[in-house]
């Protein structure tokens, strides 16, 4: 016996979420058959239009879903301070933290010549003209620790003009509620070299 | 910052899936984020319409997209042999095993008194006139190994009228590929009890 069309296509798309094989997407297609009908139909339309209600803020490039979005609407927060992030969503992921209050510009996407991506798709001048429009006193650049992040934090150092502007980058170190046992060598002689007095 | 609510949906929709919390919902919000619009419109549309295509078999209860499923409808398949399975899904799985030809009987569910479902559940006239009008030979009950499947199977071996027909259950033993180390006593147990001459 054959799976359903339907069921089918269904377990196809749903193979192309990260991380689902073709067990889960079993798992997940059957989960839906059990849900009423008018809660499959919501679901499929809150689908249908995710992208229609979701746009990029014209100033940052975070989520919203009309114009600015809410960071930059924002009157109360701390507009001396700028991150720099590669997507919207380590926007939200920074925020989450309530740890930092400034404002923040998205990349789109890191220098990764491999991947056909150039310097080209960092807009310098956007950039720039935000740091030199608010006066900014300190750009973090919070991006992945890979080869990639590494290229791009050294293009924006070796291209953006920080007169009376510092250029900070995250910290390395363990991880909280980590073990020396499980740490790379790499992650702990970082954190070696960047220790703190105490 | 907060999420856009369409994305505060999405996620709260995705969490629906079994074994999916925050933190993949949000890994699969922002996959789909990242899908062109075709692609996302006809995802919400095949979920939209998934039950519309995917009706259940007049006859076995099997999944089907018109009148009988394909194996009611199979003239080659062996119909002296009946197997009861508590749901579709496991007709699909147990067809993927390519070991059995017969047909099937899907009681939709299996007797559960703390879930409310006692044995007015199963379908017993049904099931007896299935095996009377096929002059069944063998009924294999292939359910769950659990409090609920246990009660389901007795209650069928006690109501049905077996007389020129044999009645039977999966096997217990060692799942293939697995090691002595792993394995519950109760399973050892059961697969000492059935084992085989060699």
């Amino acid at each position: 016996m054959k799976y359903p069309k339907s069921l089918l296509l269904i377990l196809e798309q749903l193979k192309k979420f990260p991380g689902v094989g073709q067990k889960s997407a079993e798992r997940f297609a059957f989960a839906m058959l059990n849900w009423d009908e008018r809660h499959l139909k919501k679901f499929g339309e809150t689908i249908s239009h995710l992208k229609d209600n979701i746009k990029l803020c014209n100033k940052c490039g975070c989520f919203t879903e009309q114009g600015l979005c809410s960071i930059c609407e924002d009157a109360t927060r701390a507009t001396k301070l700028l991150c720099i992030v590669a997507s919207p969503k380590d926007v939200l992921t920074i925020e989450s933290t309530a740890t930092y209050h400034g404002l923040y510009h998205v990349l789109g996407g890191l220098i990764s010549p491999l991947h056909g991506k150039g310097p080209e798709i960092i807009d310098l001048e956007k950039i720039q003209q935000k740091i030199d429009a608010h006066q900014i006193e300190e750009v973090i650049v919070a991006l992945d620790s890979t080869v990639e992040g590494d290229a791009t934090l050294l293009y924006l150092k070796k291209h953006l003009h920080l007169d009376n502007c510092k250029l900070s980058k995250l910290a390395f170190g363990l991880p909280v509620g980590s073990s020396l046992d499980y740490i790379d060598a790499s992650t702990l002689s970082q954190a070696l070299n960047g220790r703190n007095p105490f």
